[in-house]
């Protein structure tokens, strides 16, 4: 039996769930699973770099393995636009997925929590518990929505700085992450040169291209032209009542730029999905129903309002800001880099990892480069932790010996 | 003098002007330039491969030059997804750009108009003038909008075909087109082996791949999901009332795609477009200006169910449907074939147009394929008309001698 023929051009029940949430932030309530809290400024407000500033900041953070007597074997790994905490683990109550890193931090692996005392802590402007658009302004006893403040990855930065003091660790055996954690790890170089022994950014680039800010602004404006977005007013919707169809197709936007023609080519090709409508303008190709998928996925765990905060950070970013130009401030950066590419990333190609090491060794620094080659794309950086492993676990033992 | 701080995150009135028109197509009372028009199915109804039927016609088409006695010079030009017939000629009410290969098309020019008569015409679905969702559906006396039948590249150029038969031309010099063209040029290969002395696709592919499905699809998504599309019957509504802001957001993805990154490095770099507001949420890179300004200019001129009809046939273009596969179908082409690829294309990559060389000659036919050296993306079978000229002025003077 053939399906009824869909009686519009466009049939929304097949692409848009109506029980979506109005928002995916962890909200009050929610189980939080292994994440911690911590208040970070204790009553001095927090000075933003673009001008606003924020009275209080919670922090969330997960942590693995011990901290060592002498507070010297801590690592902090810096998570991507949509991560959180959740870097190592299992699916649990308060974390829908496996830590997102999972394969590379854990007992025995490159990043060994037997061994080292890992912490990964959600951004500044984030909506897994750390302070963001989604919590409350205690200035209106509501969700700041639109009224939070712009942040920059420097924020995010001084507020793990302000963690780490109240954590003990005064210096980080290693700081790590993968694209906009790498910009973090470059800004922790920057901005905190004595606090860092060693640095190992990856897939990520010293400064915002054009192109990626291009792809960021088209996924913010799918957002903000959702007319469920009501100017970031949409956290006492009822389900289905958020933004939550613009940030699924900035979702589906940016989906495909995190991977690779040669990947969908092989994983999909020109099969169809919806097969009984080969020839209907809304049948779907499989490569249709993976992009849908991945939309509607990231709507149950994000905010609409956090993408747009810190994406935008993303596309602020660059590490020359105030210092000269990124030549020069990579040029200044002392402590042992490790950085690297994966050979067919297109939203962070290879030529900026490539950058980073010539300014760094161009300067008189210390830098490895690696290239993956792998056919994942931009996405390799979690996906190639296979062979990411090898030689951040050296970086690692290198840092450990190092008695700078 | 500062400008006073905006008063929400998203500024809507800096990117949307309030006066677009609910449709950019050509609509009953416009000027119509250059174009002529011929109703092309004399009262027979027009089945189309998806199953349904168009009961009349008209194509509207434009011509350069003189047809001789013998009708043997006759060229024509396949447009790409926002094109139309004006691929020559400058800037006149009805036509508001200069055509979209000026530089190629003209007295003295690769494809001489001195010499040759050169015919393009709108294709099926556009909104340029031939038949598409913005034409009066006979059936109810309003805009098909919706109801308009989902197209193929086939029929496009069945519709062209019947043009030609119209027009007195029983066998093309060479059928030439980039792109969307370039599937239409290889489809009259496939359909009419006899009706074209040469082929001359450019950057096109045999086949969508599931990477430019993907692109499709979400600029689709953001024009469906746009809440003025309402279904697609937007034609009566008034200023500001169409799903432009969808259609905008749709062509800015797009000519993302259609770009490099070295060309977009190159010419905006991290250079700010709203100076003041370096920080703010919604300041703008030159870049966002750019593509903001690409956007608000293709609603101009262009109607949205038409992109969603014309996109949707390019998605299903699979020359090797129902003729054994692409290689077989390729293998089977006959005819003189000149193919051409910018290096820097990412949206239908140098492999695509090496692919067409490589099924053709493997069947034992004659393919001739260059590759421009050039940063320009996409875009590059446009804007290098100088580089793109000698080849196929070539291949027009061998069809010309060639007595097949």
């Amino acid at each position: 039996m053939a399906d009824p023929p869909p009686t519009s051009r466009f049939d929304p029940a097949r692409r848009f769930p109506t029980d979506l949430p109005p928002t995916g932030a962890l909200m009050p309530g929610d189980p939080v699973g292994s994440r911690r809290f911590m208040t970070v400024t204790d009553g001095r407000p927090f000075a933003l770099e673009a001008g606003g500033r924020l009275d209080e900041i919670t922090v969330a953070y997960e942590t693995w393995g011990h901290l060592d007597i002498d507070a010297s074997n801590a690592v902090l790994v810096c998570h991507a636009l949509t991560g959180d905490s959740h870097a190592s683990g299992g699916i649990a109550p308060g974390h829908p997925s496996v830590g997102w890193w999972n394969d590379l931090i854990g007992p025995g692996r490159a990043i060994d929590t037997d061994r080292y005392f890992v912490v990964c802590s959600n951004v500044l402007g984030g909506c897994q518990g750390t302070t963001g658009p989604a919590s409350i302004n205690p200035a209106t006893g509501r969700p700041f929505g639109s009224d939070f403040p712009q942040v920059t990855i420097r924020d995010m930065v001084r507020a793990q700085q302000l963690l780490a003091s109240r954590l003990g660790i005064d210096r980080w055996l290693s700081v790590v992450g993968g694209s906009m954690g790498g910009m973090q790890v470059l800004e922790w170089g920057a901005m905190y040169p004595r606090r860092v022994k060693s640095l190992v950014p990856l897939a990520t680039t010293a400064a915002a291209s054009a192109t990626q800010i291009a792809w960021s602004a088209v996924e913010r404006l799918s957002i903000v032209t959702d007319p469920n977005f009501n100017d970031g007013d949409y956290y006492d919707a009822g389900p289905g009542g958020g933004p939550w169809k613009g940030l699924m197709i900035g979702r589906e936007i940016a989906q495909i730029t995190y991977r690779s023609a040669e990947v969908f080519d092989e994983r999909f090709g020109r099969a169809h999905h919806d097969y009984r409508a080969e020839f209907h303008p809304w049948g779907r190709f499989e490569i249709e129903s993976y992009l849908d998928h991945h939309g509607q996925k990231l709507v149950r765990r994000f905010d609409a309002n956090s993408y747009l905060v810190v994406s935008k950070s993303m596309d602020l970013h660059d590490l020359g800001r105030g210092r000269g130009g990124v030549r020069a401030a990579l040029g200044r950066l002392r402590m042992p880099v490790l950085t690297a590419s994966i050979s067919s990333d297109v939203l962070y190609p290879p030529c900026q990892q490539a950058d980073i090491h010539d300014g760094i060794t161009a300067g008189g620094g210390d830098c490895r480069y690696e290239v993956i080659d792998s056919p994942q794309g931009h996405d390799g950086f979690l996906l190639e932790s296979g062979r990411l492993g090898p030689p951040i676990r050296e970086i690692l033992e290198r840092a450990e010996k190092d008695d700078v």
